[in-house]
């Protein structure tokens, strides 16, 4: 049987001293230290529907010696500087006077939640492999209904399934920011964390919050489709930065940016970015250290606010290690300490927000499941409060089941240390996944068309056409040749996705023809079959070998 | 020990024919029959982020016999009419072809989803109540990662907890639809459902659909103050319609609509009205089906659509039979059948839409559990396409931890029949909360400046101030009336809402003066008691007994 659930464990104990947490420590590291490290919490937070300060959950003093944000007041949209707070919430100040009774709030009782008991079975660190997660092996994490009145745990189904905050409930935002300022520690003083539903309605809501109709904002050339179909709508533009291997050019935004023509591009000068710093979908390009550092800079000399979008993250692989036919493979070894592991990470812009001009967004999407609908994002508290109040009215915080089941394994049975030795396990996952692929392209795809760089982040790996090299090259079109590319992958029985699907601007002009294929989803066999299939048809269209077999 | 999870009695069963569940009819009905009645399902729709066709899952031959919806292109937005398709999910289309693999699609493999099962212990009908649901006498429903491969159920959790569409997952979705057909039969051919993220987020997004800075929206006089919340940042104003106990009165919206000046209102004339129908927030007003008619017509004749949020729609409760004092009590008997329980509900604005102009906001936060962020709206096929796209690049479809829960539970568990058993089992609690307020409003409320109808849904009790009567009536505003006896109130330990508050404009006159107290949440002592210092609180104001007491 399963052990019983970590929560037992908390019985009686007082969530605000060192945590009694199994310590799942697979790497020596002081990272659930935390946890003693916490400041004394006011309970009141843990109730239905309450308000959280989300600085108080910040390790340490407060960092005085760093400077404020800047004010945002004149980035802001009419919308965003029009919304005011929620005339009801006043009344809920007055809860906290002794013996009051509240005929208050709507919210209904949770005697009529069909739901005593809601129980989940996970992996035990660090056997995190699928198969390992068995009854036997793995751990049922399970919260009651009323576990906070019983003093089981801080977070009930009572609570996480009632009414709640825009801001997600104080239980989790509290290892959110932990988590946060053990990954980016930002340089200034009043950043905040606020959850939001996902990363694509954080996009929807920081767009509304920073540009409106005939407005222009900048993103990486090849960019995420989805963000240029959330602005399109509102009159908003995208215009593309020229890239390379390490994601956009400082140099060609700047350039943008101060030869900007209102008259002539119809539009004001951008002053907002989005860019997908790490595994870019779709190129799989990664910015290091000096690239974001250029970037910022440029950024700040402009006056633009970063929007920051991270779902891949903590897809960053091992070093890749090209492989010398003949000689032994030198794969790096694996991050020792916990340590080790956030210093291989690239550093993100929020770790060098001074300002405070980065609204960073992350998601469990790509590294827990995209199914929970629960990201967060990191900016200032001006940004970050007039975020909240706008979830207050649209979509509220995130459902109460995926916070209480995130809460259960993050903060009650993995802790930080475990959720990182879950990371550590994804990057080395993600790691053999790449090397399968790029196996597979080094020995089906004809390197005098095909080229690619190898991805150290994210899900996808971009393959540039050589297509001058077409033989409809001088007669078609680019989009023509690269239907019909695409066209023949599909009748050899492989999809990859379109490069120009991905255009930020498709009236602009381009003369570059790209191919996108993802090593996250399909098991290795399939992977190799897939790109054997691709390169079938690329010699084909492109003549290499008759009847391409 | 529980049963065995329900759907473990699925196992190689088709789907399509009559289920196999176990039958928890408490009342004799021919409900759950629905499931025999399904058409064949296409069972592509219950994989990873697969389009559903919301159409196939009404029972019946399709109405060939009813109009059309009317076209609603000259009112939406250009938001609206901007929106287009995702490019990406073009692709998708390939995916049907025989022996195709798919490098495609950005999705992880579930492999990394850290959760092999997930179980919720909930109520075996009858046995509704919280304290029958225990091991012994409740049901667990456990979701497996894989259970629809191997065929233990058409839903599981590498389903669920993967990217889906805006729509929400197939396999809810019908239940859903089959819900909205039993319950409302919408007497138009092409009427559709698709998921939200909750009805809060649905009038965020209709909004957008139909209204843009600079309009004017109608709605109560008094309303949801979130409502207008909402509205406000877009630019777009709410323009209050009297009302009376059944809610608002169609010939003052006729009168505005017909004698409007846009010019003197600086708006064009609305082509939007937002209304709580049944147990409205805050009066608590429902109106009758000759009321919806009446409404309906001057929709109609003005070109209105017609937003019907509904969260309290089967919070309607038995009727009310005052107590006369010595008299034997002559509560009515509950609804014997199913179909006593539906016929003895209010017809809803969809239940009479023949235009397709009504677009109805459904919510199992007032009926199952608001943290399920789960609703859906009901409306025409081109309003609710509009709606989905832009889920797909916003809120995204529910979390789908609270669409597998709630799947589990609807479909698997309770069906059709047992859900309405749980709305009954929730319309005779509210029935009795009803009674305790009352009760102690009857005792302890000052008449001479109190009065109040007895609301026949809902979990709001609308109290009335004769404050004309004040002792400050001639020297202080009404405003300032309302916040003395509101302060008063706070002081004698008592949290009512201002009605104020509820002010669908707040710049109007206004000369009626109500708080608003719910009894859904307090257990019934706690309600009198609230009741009692509500009303010490009143006389104090009103110098009605010295000291109050």
């Amino acid at each position: 049987m399963a052990p019983p659930p970590s929560a037992i464990s908390m019985e009686g104990l007082d969530d605000t001293t060192a945590a009694p947490f199994p310590n799942p420590l697979t790497l020596p590291l002081e990272v659930n230290d935390i946890f003693g490290r916490r400041n004394k919490a006011d309970k009141k937070q843990w109730g239905v529907a309450a308000p959280s300060v989300t600085s108080s959950f910040k390790i340490g003093s407060p960092r005085t010696d760093r400077p404020k944000a800047k004010r945002w007041d004149d980035h802001f949209t009419d919308e965003t500087l029009l919304r005011k707070g929620s005339s009801l919430k006043q009344a809920a100040k007055h809860l906290s006077k002794p013996g009051i009774i509240s005929l208050g709030g709507g919210l209904p009782s949770s005697e009529y939640f069909p739901f005593a008991t809601l129980t989940s079975l996970v992996p035990t660190p660090p056997h995190f492999a699928e198969s390992d997660t068995t009854p036997s092996t793995g751990t049922e994490l399970r919260s009651g209904k009323h576990d906070l009145a019983t003093e089981r745990s801080i977070f009930d189904l009572s609570t996480a399934l009632n009414y709640g905050q825009g801001s997600g409930a104080a239980q989790l935002l509290r290892w959110i920011v932990e988590h946060t300022q053990l990954v980016h520690d930002p340089p200034y003083r009043d950043w905040a964390c606020t959850m939001s539903i996902g990363s694509t309605s954080a996009l929807d809501m920081t767009l509304r919050m920073f540009t409106t109709k005939g407005e222009k904002i900048l993103s990486e050339d090849y960019t995420f489709a989805s963000a240029v179909q959330t602005a399109e709508p509102m009159g908003v533009g995208v215009v593309g930065v020229k890239m390379d291997a390490e994601g956009l050019l400082p140099g060609h935004m700047a350039e943008i940016l101060g030869g900007w023509d209102a008259v002539k591009m119809g539009a004001p000068r951008p002053r907002v970015l989005y860019t997908v710093p790490t595994g870019q979908n779709p190129t799989g390009a990664t910015m290091g250290k000096q690239r974001r550092q250029d970037v910022y800079a440029v950024a700040r000399q402009y006056d633009v606010i970063i929007l920051e979008d991270e779902p891949y993250y903590f897809l960053q692989m091992q070093p890749y290690v090209a492989k010398t036919a003949g000689a032994e493979s030198q794969e790096p070894p694996p991050p020792r300490t916990h340590r080790e592991f956030l210093d291989a990470l690239v550093p993100s812009f929020l770790s060098m927000d001074v300002d405070g001009r980065v609204i960073r967004m992350d998601s469990f999407s790509k590294v827990i499941a995209p199914g929970s609908r629960v990201g967060w994002i990191t900016a200032s508290d001006q940004i970050v409060e007039r975020y909240r109040k706008h979830a207050d009215v649209s979509t509220q915080g995130p459902s109460g089941f995926s916070q209480i089941i995130l809460f259960k394994l993050l903060e009650e049975h993995w802790g930080h240390s475990g959720y990182l030795d879950w990371l550590l396990f994804i990057r080395m996952e993600y790691t053999s996944r790449r090397e399968v692929i790029l196996d597979a392209s080094e020995k089906f795809l004809p390197k005098e068309v095909v080229s690619w760089v190898a991805p150290s982040a994210g899900m996808f790996f971009w393959m540039k056409m050589d297509w001058r090299k077409h033989p409809q090259a001088g007669t078609q079109s680019l989009l023509e040749l690269e239907d019909e590319i695409y066209n023949t992958s599909i009748e050899e029985g492989s999809l990859v996705m379109k490069g120009s699907w991905f255009y930020a601007d498709p009236s602009a002009k381009h003369d570059t023809l790209f191919f996108r294929a993802t090593y996250a989803a399909a098991p290795s066999d399939k992977i190799q079959e897939a790109i054997r299939r691709f390169g079938v048809a690329v010699k084909k269209s492109f003549g290499l070998v008759a009847n391409g077999v």
